[in-house]
């Protein structure tokens, strides 16, 4: 077991992020996939298709992330998140969401996808938290 | 001489940029120190220290820069922006002063100058134009 990544509280501490923007995008995808499926596993294959990628592009994430404690995976089994993943999945899609309303409401339509998913990546929890006040403050 | 650059407008129109944020952050410094020193061309080691980085990769980052056509160069003389790099390097101060202001009015205090820097890169022309309508709007 890779001890790079313990907790979800440290990975919020630690603004020089474990994971670089795919892996974010992979652990969002999967609890994005685990809501709709109420947890019962994600498929390589599924998966794969969701990201637009290929199946041993995520085989080998997966194994980074089984590494890193953020799901449970074996050979021809479904994946599933552990409490570590889920906790991180859920701060993602929230950052997710709360980034593309935010980018919504300024006014960006035509790149509105692109530029939340570039955005996402980069923003620290402090700029998160901004964002949300803000957002609280005007709706 | 490289024809992947060769306008500004260019430039802006295309956001799978030409630049990366390493050379985006040499313009915007060039720009800043010409401004400065009333375009009487930057030496290299001052340039070098501006940015913290050493000689040899501010030569070689220059020499890249000379060929998108952004500065002149000529080994012992000063770096001096063409019309092109000029154009750029304005948006690209002019970008970041908005991005750091659009934080800063955020509430962003503790990490405001890492977030500018990291930020100024990703976001585009539509969504620049869209917070710098939500600063006229809000000032």
């Amino acid at each position: 077991m890779n001890n790079n990544f313990y907790t979800f509280s440290e990975y919020l501490k630690n603004d020089n992020k474990v994971l670089t923007p795919s892996m974010e995008d992979y652990v969002e995808m999967i609890y994005r996939m685990s809501i709709e499926n109420q947890n019962n596993g994600i498929r390589v294959s599924d998966l794969s298709s969701a990201l637009n990628v290929k199946p041993p592009s995520t085989t080998k994430m997966i194994k980074r992330l089984y590494e890193l404690d953020i799901c449970k995976y074996k050979k021809h089994e479904a994946i599933v998140l552990t409490k570590n993943g889920v906790n991180l999945g859920e701060y993602l899609l929230d950052r997710h969401n709360i980034v593309n309303f935010f980018l919504e409401k300024l006014g960006v339509e035509k790149t509105l996808f692109e530029q939340t998913e570039k955005i996402e990546h980069v923003i620290n929890s402090e700029t998160l938290e901004c964002i949300k006040m803000y957002l609280q403050n005007n709706i």
